[in-house]
Parts: C-alpha cells; structure tokens; sequence
C-alpha cells in the first residue's frame, strides 16, 4: 500500500490576533476542503493534531479543535515533538494508514504564539533544552544555534555575508508566497547591517514567531485517486533523536539526528540526494538552512556556506531549497511548520507554485528539526 | 499480524521529590527491562513518551528522555491526550508496529505533576475545558465531574453512598498494591465524612495528582516469543472524541466519547462485555467509574451505582474493574496512568497479580479518559 497526501491547506501566518486557536485550524481546514474533491467530513477516520501545547491557554486542542470542527467523534490526539509537532502528527497518520485503522486522516498543524510577549517566548523556548544544567542560566534560541554559527565559521570559514545570503533568499521567495508573514525582499546591506540577537547572528538570520496552521488530507493509494487525480505519495520516511544536552552533543557543526533522518528516507524512498528536486529544510535561523544542506548530503561538510553564497539554493540552482521562503521569512509557528513544508513540496510536485515553481520537480524532501536538534524527522515526497 | 505487549514497568506512583521527569521514565524504564527477556537497546526501534507538557519546567520530554535513557539515535515523540497521553502512546506503538514502520516500541507514560502546588494544577487542568467559555469562570475538574455526579444522581438516584462504596472498593485493593499512593483501606464512614470538594463529591470522591512512570515494550507476533513467553495481545483498539463544551454535551450522564471507543474496541476484538475478565476504568472520581460501567456495557444505563453497591466489582462479582487501587486510590499521574492501566491489565492476564488476582482472566479491558470526556481511548488485551 502506498500512503499518499491528497489535500492542502494553508493559513496565513502572521500575528493573528483577529483569531483564537481553533478559529486558526478551521482557516487550514477550510482551505484543505477547497483543495481535495468529494471528500465528505463521514471520509475523515481521524484528527491528528500537531502543536506545541505550552504556548497556548486552551489545553486538549484536539477536543477543542475536533468539537469546533464539527468532528466528534472522530478519533484524535496531539502529536509533539517540538518545532517538529506536525512532522510527527504526519508520520502518525502513514501509520494509522498502513496499519489499517484508519483510511483517511487529516493532520493539523496548528499554533498560536503571539498572545506571550516575546521574554515569555524565548522564556519557553529555552525550556526545550536542558533545564536542569543549561536554560537555568538563560540560554535562549537563539544563543544555541548562535554556537551552531560560531562553531561552523571557526571550522569551515563560513561568513556572515553566506549567513546574510541566505536571508536575502529566503525573503526574495517569501515575497511571492501570500501566506508568508514577510512578504518584502531584503538586501544583502540590510541584512548585514541589522543589530545582533546573538553573535554573530543578527536580526536577519532570525526566523520570527507567528501564528497559523496548516492542514493535510493523507490516504491510501485505494482511495486517493477519489479525491485528487495528482496526489502525491509519502515514500520515505525518517525520524531520529540526538542529545539535547550540548554537553553530549559530539560536534556543535552538525545535527546527528537529521544525518540519522535523511538517511532513513532514503533508503526508504530508494532514492539519494542527487534525485530530489526541490526541498524545504528547518532554517530557524540562517546557520540552520547551512547545516542542513550538508547534514542531507546536498553538499559536502563544510561546503553549505559556499553553497548559498554561490546561490544553488535558488531555483535553477543545483538544489532549490525553501522556495516558500522558509521559516525564516515566512514565519515559524512552531507546530504549523512541519505541516506547511509538506504543503509547499506538495503543490511544487503538483506544479501549483507559479512563479515559485521549481521545473520538473518530480521528487521533493522535507527536513523539520525539533528543539535545538533533539529531534529531526525527514520525508521524502514523489508525484508519480 | 498481531501486536502484542511483552514487557511491563511500573514505578511507584506519588509525591515524588526525590526524582526529576527523566529519573521517573528511567525506573520505569529498568522495570521493564527487568520484566523482558533477551532485550537489548538495540532492540527497541522507537521511544513513544505519553505525557501532558504543560506540568513539566523541562520541556521536549522525549528528547530529555531518549538521552538519559541512553537511546538516542531512536525515533521519538510524545503524544497528548490529557489524562489519556500514554493510551494514545499505545495506539500509536500498535500503528507503528502494524505499518511495518518499525518492529518493537518502547512507550513511556510520564508524568511529574506534584511540583506544582494544587491551585496551580487545578488552574491547569482547568484550562483543559473550554477557555474561552467555561475555564474563565473559575471551573475545575471536580466542578465538572460534580455536574455528572449531579445529573445521574438527579436523573437515576444514584447515591452518595454508591460513590463512597466505590473509592471504598479502590482503597481496599490500593493497599496491596506496592505501587499505589495510598495503600490503605478506608471505611464507608471515613469516606461519607469526608469533606466536600464539590458537592457531592467528598475529598474521598477525589482521584489525587501523582508524579510516576509506566513503560511498555510492544512488539509484533514474530517477535514477541523472543521476548516474554506469555505475550499479551493488543487486540481490539477504540478511540472517540466529544464535544470539550457543556453547552454542546447533549447528555451529562455519560460521556459519548467512552460509549463509541468501547463499540470500536469490541467490535475490532470480536466479544462483547460478558466476555471482559478484568478491567481498569478511568474512575479521576467516583462517579466517573460509575459512569464508565455504564459507558462500556457492564451494566444498563443508570445501574452503576446499584453495581457498586452491590459489589459487583470487586474480584468475584460479575465485573472485577480497578483491582489495581484505579486512579482514585493508585494516584493520577496524568501522562502515566493510561500505561498504568496497561501494566495491571497484563499482569492479570499472565496470572501475576497475587492477591489481587482475578481467576480465569484471559481477556481485559482498559478504559481511559481524557479530560472531561473530549477523549476516550479503550483497549482491549487477550492472552492467548
């Protein structure tokens, strides 16, 4: 049996202030309907919803978001696994597929984040490492993937203006995606120019928090041809952990459980890195897009930097990467991200992106990290 | 293929100072290890954590869990369903396993509640009803759980002294359970004397917040002889979901969600109530076991109370149910108890429960809530 996602659904991320959590996942849901055909909500065997519960008064959003669906009573949880929530919520739904329980489940990835004040973010965000020895003492988000940076420039030379390339990308193609928070271009003066969050990251090496959800409709190869004549089919999966700790991390270059991931999917896919086509990688700050080229085998250790300074990470480049405008510009509401991902590779492998269309991408990748790297989960998409 | 429990690990359950979140996975964790056979870490292909976040300063459990308990780089991710987390972690183990995915599952059912103080716990779970309507009027979950016992008592007599004779019954086989907080047996007087929390539930209606662990190794039939020589097969799997809202519950005796997993778990399993030996029902209150014994077909609706106080469920009646303590008098450690269920349920169906033992159990049942009934997750165990 092949396991295949049928429909997306996309919010516009941003501050939304103007919608509560569940009003958030009705917007994806929505817009999931609108995207597959004839699918009846009696279709729906499961709600698997992914989020990061802690950023949100309402807890149980599963309840909430099934009862103001009109779902009940469908069977539903929440799957989390940090930024990485949907990517699990995904990764569950090819399971309930393939075992049989289920033959059609909707994924939700949703989070509201904007109603903390920024301290109260970072405050949480920190929490996701080490309590006990490391966020105690204030460690941020952005300082641990500033040791990500420091650490790769130190060892492989990469520079702040491939840091600040990369920014520059991600905002060229957010410009022309409409459900990026920011939609502007930026310069390479600009970025470069921008007050620094932690050295040597600056301003716009920095993904933003946001609000939004995403939504998937995943199926067997039995039924999906009844929703949709181009579903695109789920064929590798990978998902592993590293330590949080950076104590127990062996090298502050790379993220072990993305390597781990990557090469999960594809084997299972039976596919390498030569043959995807166009990808969306977890870019949470610039230095994380870098290390992630490398760490999925697009580039040799070290070359990452070069890579986007040489600009191959654009379309027509050796491999288009976050042409939706990644986290970075496109906003990251951390259990939406995964699901949006696979929203974006969905529609390039259907040919639905426009002037963001990637030619002839037949074969597409997600990489979603969680934490600061204790988790990575990579899937491989192919349209045919 | 059947998917089948082998392994078994229970901490002890309470107010648990003298460990952290991960301390707590990790006794489970050698429990289990205890419990299995020929099992090496290399054996385990993915660490399934169940747990609430929102009640731990440490966030990403399984990360925080996977490397202390020296299993990186396995896949991980939690899953939520409030007070039923780790049955949804089970749920998933069995999805994992049938889908070919992976062939043998550690879940983990965690939870540390007891750092916080009871107001601020009552506040959270508070916020697991409806925020925007209910929660901000200052409703917690015995207020809930009163309006049930209310409406059954107005709509069916059930009587204070049924629900007393219940968390009697709870007491009775709590103390001998070396894993139970409170191993002692209480009186009809004691508990019908006991304050109110929310009239008409009396403090010994009351389940109480725990910090512990549970562990569970879930492989397949071509495994599983490897492993344990009685095997315990995950047979039948239901799970619901209903309206979080009062306002849209269109019956308060009885929680929809419980009444349609049931009918899945029986239906997959092939028997019906007169054939469940043992079973572990979410009693977070007295009325609520009264309720599932409705909920589930051990009894005509409205007959809970007379069950009860008739003995029925105690070992020897017509349906043993909670010989472990329950939740009421083993402790609520929210993310655990779904897995706590598990380990009882399989206990009894190797024959290892001693004097709690129920003869003849071959097939059980666990029943598990989350929240106020927006979830339910049945399960239902065959030994052979």
């Amino acid at each position: 049996m092949r396991v295949g996602v049928v429909g997306v659904g996309h919010g516009k991320f941003g501050r939304r202030s103007d919608a509560t959590v569940q009003e958030l996942a009705f917007e994806a849901y929505r817009e999931v309907l609108d995207d597959v055909n004839n699918l009846d909500r009696n279709d729906i065997d499961a709600v698997i919803v992914g989020s990061s519960p802690e950023y949100h008064k309402q807890r149980s959003l599963p309840g909430m978001i099934t009862e103001y669906l009109g779902l009940n009573d469908k069977p539903t949880w929440l799957t989390e696994a940090a930024c990485a929530s949907s990517s699990a919520a995904l990764r569950s739904a090819y399971m309930a597929i393939k075992s049989g329980l289920h033959d059609t489940v909707l994924v939700l990835g949703v989070q509201k984040m904007t109603e903390l004040t920024t301290a109260e973010i970072q405050g949480l965000m920190g929490r996701v490492g080490d309590v006990q020895w490391e966020s105690i003492f204030g460690i941020t988000f952005p300082a641990y993937y500033a040791m990500y940076a420091n650490k790769h420039m130190e060892t492989y030379g990469t520079t702040s203006e491939q840091l600040a390339k990369t920014a520059v990308k991600s905002h060229h193609y957010a410009a022309k995606n409409p459900y990026a928070l920011f939609q502007k271009e930026i310069t390479l003066e600009k970025a470069l120019a921008s007050d620094y969050v932690a050295y040597p990251l600056r301003v716009y090496d920095c993904c933003a928090n946001a609000d939004g959800a995403c939504a998937l409709i995943v199926t067997s190869d039995e039924l999906a041809k009844k929703y949709n004549d181009t579903p695109v089919w789920l064929e590798g999966l990978g998902c592993a952990s590293a330590p949080i700790s950076v104590l127990r991390r062996p090298d502050m270059t790379s993220i072990p459980s993305a390597v781990a991931a990557a090469k999960q999917a594809y084997a299972m896919a039976g596919v390498g890195p030569d043959d995807i086509k166009v990808t969306d990688v977890h870019d949470c700050f610039t230095i994380a897009e870098i290390i992630a080229l490398e760490d999925i085998g697009f580039v040799e250790k070290g070359g990452g930097g070069k890579f986007e300074e040489d600009g191959q990470a654009y379309i027509g480049g050796k491999h288009p990467v976050n042409v939706d405008g990644g986290l970075k510009a496109k906003g990251h509401p951390v259990g939406a991200t995964g699901a949006s991902q696979t929203v974006e590779i969905v529609k390039q492998l259907r040919e639905e992106c426009g002037e963001r269309q990637v030619d002839g991408a037949d074969i597409g990748m997600t990489h979603n990290v969680g934490g600061i790297g204790q988790y990575c989960f990579v899937h491989i998409y192919k349209r045919s």
